[in-house]
């Protein structure tokens, strides 16, 4: 009677790993933003210090910072966890709050690059200030206003992201694992993201097949290492894991971090503005050239080629023209040739995590979350 | 004939120390730049890992740091030398390549809020960026992939700074007064430099006499304390100088720090284009709010107030609008009043420097670079 069935037991302990996993997980986030809370609590008095008319430059960071999914946080806290890190440790937290604090920091600086109006269903930061500007009826440019302020908002935010991170203590401090991978991840970044807007102006007048490989390699390093790999590899770090272990880290997180980029290749043309809060086609009005679009320049007819040659970066492409481009580009093949990448990276990610020398609980939340950043829909 | 008059002897000692200082401010420039070379190098590698293509934004960022004065750089050393540290010692080169590097990040942000094209007689890296779009006859907008990768630039710089700071060490870790001033000094700047655009914008708006009280305070945080006061107090706690000597070095920066910026702001409006590298009136056309121009509002007439609020901000001012506004603000008193409070700040700043505690060799260096922070041309 006291021994049921192996598969069942297999089935239950899974299911409590994803139970204890779970809940685990919804107390790292309050710990996550009450500490957010205190930390941006405490840049408020040097602020006020200065003078309480800067405090809005604070607002729009806290406002921002508040959002989000916190992937990256997550995956550093499992990372952490998964290395043997004590449950809810204020180093996993605090670098949660630096990496958060970086995200938000990106996207600042990245919707004024990407003319950006909207994040998250409320307006960029650069429209956040120049809707001030509008409602005060103050004086000179207001669009130049909004986006100056949201370079400084960038900035602060890039600057607390890593007094943060520095905050962390000792595990963080000069000639760590977990500090040098900080510092890479943020010059990969923002190499990976002029690469990206290089691309833009340049990619036009490349060939076809040169545009995937290049296209593959800039969502390495804007999006796929920062996004997902460097996050659980900083946490790892953080509680002195090995390199046996940070190294299947990677191997698990990057494939997950392409695919997750490719997902939201994907979005950016094919996204329901309802559910990404973004106008539909966004990347298109940009002129990003992203794999997806690279796979359709190569494969797609001499048709398919000319039209998104013509219209790829027209900021005032209509709702007809982004329906038109969509068609030719799924026609082309493209976004099939694409959903295909995404799964077959998917799958490698999958069976990496599933041979990685972590406890049952880890290995659930991190399956949890790899499922979600390639299955969303925003 | 071995006993000289005591006045001579004071004297000879006097010229010792400043040439021991000369000399030995020499050899710290060599290792700073050195140091910088070095540490850009090393940033050299983890860019061509990600591509060779993404060197450009290191070289923008290079070519800024490698100019400049190293006021803040070598102010950080003779306050780490004033506070018992060794001579050359490494921790203050490399504090002096993350303070450097930290300027650079602002100006590199700064030319695009104040739409500046040159800087240091070159051109200001978003034009360095717009311009090579230009050359390369490359798509889309070459403007707007300018301050694109301007930003870019910018948040690249922002980082290293801070990586540079954070690989002095032990003496700057997490908790130490060092990194406390670093952190509150870049939170500080930004707020500063957000009032002075708000100022931009709202500013036309204010009473003559508020004005006045606003610019003073603006110059305080986005440039007195940074510029001159933080750099000093972080060497000094560098080298693990008492409250007495931080607080003394604070009251020989902050009012030197004043008169610094005040003497930046008449550069701006009476500079001459050929020695200041930037082109005559520039802080006119872009409607800076400076305590001169506050002066000029306060104390001018109304004709002069009239001809103010009607031209600045203007971007496409000629030079007889830019000469007509000098003979405005010269007529109404506010260049006197301005050099008056430059040479007041100055005199308090060398009164705290004469009883300073600080070795004799220290005192001249700073002596020196302080009259060069207030009878500058450019």
């Amino acid at each position: 009677m006291s021994q049921a069935p192996a598969e069942s037991d297999a089935n239950r302990e899974k299911k409590g790993a994803e139970e204890t996993a779970a809940l685990e997980q919804t107390a790292y986030r309050q710990a996550l933003s009450s500490d957010l809370e205190q930390f941006l609590g405490r840049q408020r008095e040097v602020l006020e210090d200065v003078s309480a008319e800067s405090l809005p430059l604070l607002g729009a960071v806290h406002t921002l910072a508040q959002g989000g999914k916190r992937l990256r946080a997550l995956l550093n806290y499992w990372g952490w966890r998964g290395a043997g890190g004590e449950a809810l440790g204020a180093p996993a937290v605090r670098a949660g709050v630096a990496l958060e604090l970086f995200q938000s920091a990106a996207l600042i600086h990245d919707d004024i690059i990407d003319r950006s109006d909207t994040r998250r269903g409320a307006p960029s930061v650069h429209r956040h200030f120049s809707n001030r500007h509008a409602e005060a009826d103050w004086f000179l440019d207001g669009t130049h206003f909004g986006s100056s302020a949201a370079i400084l908002a960038g900035d602060l935010c890039l600057s607390l992201s890593e007094e943060a991170f520095a905050s962390v203590g000792e595990r963080a401090a000069y000639n760590t694992r977990a500090r040098s991978v900080f510092n890479r991840m943020r010059t990969e970044v923002m190499a990976g993201q002029y690469l990206d807007i290089l691309e833009e102006v340049v990619g036009p007048g490349h060939e076809p097949e040169r545009a995937v490989i290049r296209a593959r390699n800039i969502l390495r390093y804007k999006s796929a290492k920062y996004s997902i790999e460097h996050p659980l590899v900083i946490g790892g770090a953080l509680a002195g894991a090995g390199d046996d272990l940070l190294t299947a880290y990677s191997a698990f997180a990057l494939p997950l971090g392409e695919a997750f980029q490719l997902r939201d290749d994907v979005l950016g043309v094919f996204g329901d503005p309802e559910v990404t809060g973004k106008p539909a086609g966004d990347d298109l009005r940009e002129g990003k050239r992203t794999v997806l679009i690279a796979y359709a320049l190569s494969t797609g007819s001499g048709a398919v080629r000319k039209e998104i040659t013509d219209k790829l970066g027209q900021p005032d492409l209509d709702d007809a023209a982004v329906q038109s481009l969509r068609a030719a580009i799924e026609d082309s093949g493209a976004l099939a040739t694409t959903e295909a990448l995404i799964a077959e990276h998917t799958e490698q990610a999958f069976n990496t995590l599933a041979a990685l020398a972590v406890d049952e609980q880890t290995r659930s939340a991190l399956g949890s979350l790899a499922h979600a950043a390639v299955t969303r829909t925003a």
